[in-house]
């Protein structure tokens, strides 16, 4: 029986429905998987737009109930791409009918559901049941191959990281009010969007935890015009304006369990930055940085060369020695996007058909919450210094 | 009938194949595509292999006999990624019988098949078939991009042009000789394999042609160890070495038809240089500069700007106003390799569909040609200027 | 007497006295001045080394009395390149006894002593005396460049301000405890070292106050090696080892006068960032970004240009229409650190002949030392946002 | 008397006066020379002139008659920085004097100067005197640190050499005709002008002789508009128009004696390159590269360093252990382009004070004539393979 393809449901069709698929599509295509993909069904509110997803992107069928799909005995893995608030009940639904689940992130709108889902997950995991969050970055080659560089020692005690990730497209004030850009709909703004990459990245790439934060959120602006009727937006004020209730922009520092200090920003107002995450870290022996702008690229500084010879260097990370680059191009042929999608397919497929279980785990998206929530809890006391409650407590301070 | 799916044959299944089939399976998914498109077959010498490639990437079937697919009436599009050699009698056979083709590029290995090639598509193209060359680094969108703002007169008259493709697999000198380094078999070189990408994409992005050129031809390591016995290599000479009988590098300036010089570089011996395929276009009004190791940029310099803030701007090419960028994501997520092939099949099914003539032809592809073959004759002739034989004549020197 | 050689005493023979040598040395030379400069005295503790100084550097006398000096009549200018904790007693005794004062930064160790120095200076002014601060990497010509295209609108509001200056110089933990490690001799780390050039450079280029802040201060190595005697030194801890009583990095968040956010950090453990100061201002209009690694070069993204053209341009600021560089070279010949030496006695040259006031003032170097003291109240309050008590107040959150 | 100042007599005072000055003015502050310098006198046709030269530069006096100034009893250096029409015979009448020299590059304008030029020296050798061409870029102390690198092995056999001096000066067709544009007055255009700085660059960091060449001179526009009457220049034909005859541009081939390519172009329009020198080492065992606009940055690539992270790295040619920092700042403190003027004079006296011969000698400056004759030679044939004549003979083909 694990010879038979992996059937896969897919529950939501918008944007990331689309890079899921190519993961889907891909993996089995590009890849030497241990056991088959079946795209089996887009599940959608409404039945005829599924459909339409299901032929666009090369899913057998469709279906509109997503509560029949996950308990269906068709269906082996629930991929999750719906918006943040529904995650819960769909993840814990599917976990709970004995499915494999990949879960989009971030894992939760709130904490309480994120706790409650990484639980689940735990019970399910004693079942043989994999469950894992989508943060697709960390299998960019070039992220990958940072960590297994930092894992191998080459930066040594690490004294700081450097993150941030800065895009520009709220920077015209005229934009008109977005859901995304409410609380009641979107739970967060550029904190839990876009900073919970680079939480999970530090985290994934250190192997250690955020375990204390200073914060401050901003919304830059405050007000924005409201669109046309039918927009389904709720205007706060008269006059074509409502309030953006979520924060444009987050600034805020880090503690990690190993000691050192973190910076993370996260915004949608660095003007000409359209997906500028940026990640540096600092040891005793040298110093990496990423840049997601220059996808295949890891710069290296090796403090144990010869004093006259040492700089950053730039290491297309497309060598048949890098990770996932066996089932890509020659050296020198440029990773895109969405290949992080497929080679979240494969190590998803890999964890199931070999028992094991894929990271990250629910219980990394959860901590990715923690920080998250501390983020938030900061920024309301003054932006003082905040524990994220990690068991690694805080040890802020004092020699290491 | 237009609108039944448009039946494709691939003959061949190298590594060429796993690209052209990433861009027929993701055309249909991922761009409005107006006819659909069956992947109907793969063709290969062994029908084992053949079936092995076709489940792999998603064909329908698989067989061994090209000639009797091409005439087949279940195929619509043959596409061909066999080696260089068989191109002229695939291609011809196939537009014979009446099928729209790709065939990858160089056209040909010879002047004389490249030049039959044209002439048959000519001919094919009066009875609506289409012809097109897989210059694929036509389609990445900063090239595009290139070539629509030159043609919109940014960059100007054009003084130079400044055109290098340097890898540097051949570097270690230990590495055995290999079929892709014998005459016999593979036909040319740097020349013949990366040279013809940057001839290409000079015509290309410039809109004119190189009407003449003055060039060396090296190979800088002459003999190589000759590999395990049952390689099907001839060593021409004892002791385990064998003779390279093509150029790994090769140098040459030429002339456009609008006045310009040129430079061009092609090797394999550039340390450190992985794919690294570059073009600079310096204008009266602009410059314009592209590297395929930073695949998603264009760089641009405005000669028009205010003087005090004239530099070198990084744009990056993946804004919805980009070409081919409507069928992919966000600003800022980056593309790949394969996406030009996908772009490929875009443009080749429009072409397709609505009768008209996809770049680069094959009579485009023979341009390449008459350059490539104009360096070899210079080169013998101690680098003396050559005429390519090009309609628009060499006008080298004088005012213009 | 205007026409009369300025006659011009430093006090400090360090590496800063070599710097503020070259400037004295080459700006009559590279410039036009309104007046001559003689390079009249150098004054150090030790006649003898003072004298050897003095000869190396081309001054033409010597002295170790530096009261004596100050109130000299055959002195017009005073250049103070001692340590920061003898500031405040040089440049009053110098502005009281008529002299033009130019004093190394930071102005002073503590925020009393600077705002006494601010306030003898202001009445200085009145009688016609002028009293400069020695950031000089405000005339780096891309930085005043940044200014001046910030002032014309160019970014338009300024939403986000990132400023850092990376240094690795402490990294290695074996390094020895040296005096610039302990509070009693050095007064400050890496903030008032570093630091404080990233807050004026800031305050700068925006034209805006930092109002208030949220800091903290980390020693990364708390305790190293003690010298060999005669360090003068002293251990705070036996078995060789002793406390390194300043902070090694500062991370800060602050908030502009006109509203926006920045992000400072400065810090000695950034390993393989030499000199790595960094600044860039996004706005509505655009964005601007230094590097002092890039020394020559600003980048420019221009919001306004057509949108499939827009990206980070590399202006190289080597143009005769650039600040400063009507007394350098052609186009594209670089300029290094000491430059910025040449163009502040230029600049202080130029007000001394016209009687303006040069900038930075004493009350703009007060101005710094208020965000740096802000900086560790914050930190010695969980890192709670603490005004500067800079007369714009602070106007932190609200729309703007 | 060895200990006497080293007095210096400077002909000439255009822009390389001011540069020559500041390496006189600057050496004997930043380094420890053996021997003191006296700037004694300015040489110029006019005397007001010069006097005005020698009071802003900090010369001692100033003269009109060079051959009285070079034959003086109170002159030990002669420093020539007049037009290269002039080279020849100041500098054989210094060295009959018994004078050392230093003379700016090019050598000469033609080779038969040159040549008598080296022969003098040589004789001149023999009595102690020093002779030395001025290609400064030789000391830019990453390039220096290139050669040294070079010297090492780091890159080992060197397979190709890729070198461009790019400029934009005369991309603007209505620039007027100037002498420099004129045969008659400048002897050349870009090929002797910037095309000499990278066959010196190219020789000096090889070790390597350029034994042989093909190349392409080109006149992009032949005609300018005639200045202002007054202008002196001699228009060949009417209405306000002149021929430009000399070249805007030249590309070249080079073999070296080692065995290796090396592509060479030099143009004043390469529209957005100011200054645009690069130079890039490809061999078995790394490669090195240099960019002018990037002053103090050498990038490096380690082809033996471990296959998943090579690189090309960017080292910060500013540490101590560096060629000629001792001089300067602590590290990342950048240098500019005048500094290689003050190392310049730093070799020169060392040379002088140890009776060694200063690189690079008149025979170094020959042989970059040698190889811009046959540059000329080779267009006028062409473009075909020329010899250069020097004595490694052309070994052009063959295994190496």
């Amino acid at each position: 029986m694990t010879d038979s393809p992996l059937r896969v449901a897919m529950i939501g069709h918008g944007f990331m429905g689309a890079a899921h698929s190519v993961g889907w599509r891909q993996a089995p295509r590009m890849f030497d998987l241990p056991r088959a993909v079946d795209m089996a069904v887009v599940v959608g509110r409404r039945a005829d737009a599924a459909a339409e997803a299901a032929t666009r992107w090369g899913w057998r069928g469709a279906a509109d109930d997503w509560r029949a799909v996950v308990r269906s005995d068709e269906v082996d893995v629930v991929d999750i791409v719906t918006p943040g608030d529904s995650h819960a009940e769909i993840a814990i639904a599917a976990l709970d009918a004995g499915k494999h689940v990949l879960c989009e992130k971030p894992l939760a709108n709130s904490l309480g559901e994120a706790e409650a889902m990484a639980a689940v997950a735990d019970r399910a995991r004693e079942r043989g049941q994999v469950a894992m969050v989508g943060f697709t970055y960390r299998r960019v080659p070039a992220v990958t191959h940072m960590r297994d560089l930092i894992a191998e020692g080459v930066v040594g005690r690490i004294a700081h990281v450097r993150a941030a990730y800065r895009q520009d497209w709220l920077v015209d004030r005229d934009m008109p009010l977005a859901w995304r850009l409410q609380r009641e709909h979107a739970g967060s703004g550029a904190l839990g969007d876009i900073g919970a990459h680079i939480v999970d990245m530090v985290q994934f790439v250190t192997g250690q935890a955020v375990t204390a934060v200073s914060g401050t959120l901003e919304t830059i602006v405050a007000r924005r015009p409201l669109q046309a009727a039918g927009s389904g937006l709720q205007g706060t004020a008269g006059e074509g304006y409502g309030d953006v209730t979520v924060d444009d922009a987050a600034l805020f520092t880090g503690r990690l369990s190993g000691g050192a200090l973190a910076s993370f920003e996260a915004t949608r107002f660095a003007t000409g930055r359209k997906n500028g995450l940026e990640i540096e870290i600092s040891g005793e022996r040298g110093a990496l940085r990423f840049a997601l702008e220059d996808l295949n690229a890891l710069e290296y500084y090796d403090r144990t060369a010869p004093e006259d010879r040492q700089g950053f260097s730039r290491i297309l990370v497309t060598e048949g020695a890098h990770p996932y680059l066996s089932g890509w191009w020659p050296p020198g042929h440029m990773l895109g996007y969405e290949h992080g999608f497929t080679h979240q397919v494969v190590d998803l497929v890999e964890a199931i058909a070999t028992g094991t279980s894929p990271h990250p785990t629910f219980a990394e998206g959860l901590s990715v919450q923690r920080v998250l929530d501390a983020v938030e809890r900061s920024d309301h006391d003054g932006s003082r210094w905040t524990s994220t409650g990690d068991e690694a407590g805080d040890d802020r301070g004092g020699e290491r």
